[in-house]
């Protein structure tokens, strides 16, 4: 039998997907005593990395791709020979809520049914950041507001945002989590 | 009736700010079990923040705003079409100082009374760093000395100090820590 | 006497180092609960931080110190009038590996026998990246492995891996851990 919070995810059209199996000395999450530690999350649907780059601010995105690019590619990626792609802070924040579900997901594999998931406890954010964005709380509310939607009050957590120069696969987000369970 | 950690604060002439009530998913600190967490903290007095830029060495930071930061602006933030503003590792260790109170601030809102905390047990400090800017420990010792002052030997922590591209509001400092209460 | 993980470090011929004395605020490890938090490890041996620079994809490292490196220098570290050392992922992952040792010496210096040690709980890999290069998981593989063949089960982790804009010293990988005891 299905629990609360699966009819919840079902209600808001959401579903968590599959964590693959682990094929490396790590795993998608631990857990160790009442707590569920997650590996990082990336926006990852199907098997596929679903978007990549930096993200910018609005200003800089729609430039990307054009002459107008040249300037923040040489700064930011210099030595590439490749204008970096530039992802605007609200498809970032799209991004981070699929994470936020890849973390939910990865939870749920170690514990089995998310209903044991008494609350998360802290998130963070890293956001790969062109030099000149500071917005990384607004992308990473993408993450927050879906634990928010999805476990209401046992989703709320204490939070760090930080912005990093490129992470892995060249993703523009990338979501880790602690979460107490019962 | 205020505990020892207040007066020490008193006699140390600082004082904690009150926490902003949470405007979004997220919150200042989670307590679960014996463990607070807390969000990530910003050099914030009364609810602005005192510095932003990138930390760089005392050689790089006189040049600020002058003709010779070009350089280092053109690489460090290309296509802002500004120079970055530079923070010297001294003033940004006082920002740590600020976060750190921050995050005694983000635990006492959680616990109560700061008597309750037992050790600080990790503390990350994030360095908006200037690309040749390799002294993160010296920033973050600005966090770790401050907590020395006012814990003594409950303040004495783990640590991970890392310098990052940007922060939030182009912040200098961010500062998350974990304690343990009783 | 020596447990079963001291023979094991034996028998893939390594050895842990002593752990420096807290020369500052913070201590190489606390142990809180059944947890151990490690502080951020950089690849140090003797005394000596053993490679310094970012990490790159190979195909620029062997540019490194030449001319074709100057493009990269002027982007990455522009304003230091010097280009920066470039490290091969495989370099990286070494230095990674010798991160892992020196963590396991760090929760040693709590624990005392390494055979208290239950589970490697949680690890973040912090690898300090030339902007084109999106590999920090192969990277952080050295230490994820080292785990894995010391500790065996217990070594297998949940994983957070970044791409930081520079580390501490100019280190190439930073990597911190926490783990459960027993």
């Amino acid at each position: 039998m299905t629990g609360g919070i699966a009819a919840r995810l079902e209600e808001l059209g959401l579903s968590l997907p599959d964590v693959a199996a682990p094929v490396a000395a790590y795993v998608p999450a631990v857990w160790h005593g009442d707590l569920v530690w997650t590996s990082g999350q990336l926006p990852i649907v199907d098997g596929e990395l679903v978007a990549t780059g930096l993200v910018a601010d609005p200003a800089l995105v729609p430039a990307a791709g054009s002459a107008a690019a040249g300037p923040a590619g040489s700064g930011a990626r210099a030595g590439s020979g490749v204008a970096p792609e530039l992802v605007s802070p609200d498809r970032a924040a799209e991004l981070a809520r699929i994470c936020a579900l890849n973390a939910l997901a990865a939870v749920r594999s170690v514990i089995g049914d998310l209903d044991r998931l008494e609350r998360v406890v802290k998130l963070v954010g890293f956001v790969a950041s062109h030099p000149t964005f500071t917005g990384q709380p607004r992308v990473v509310d993408g993450a927050s507001r879906l634990l928010g939607e999805v476990l209401g009050d046992a989703g709320r957590h204490a939070r760090s945002a930080v912005g990093v120069a490129v992470l892995p696969l060249n993703s523009p987000v990338e979501i880790e989590l602690v979460a107490a369970v019962r």
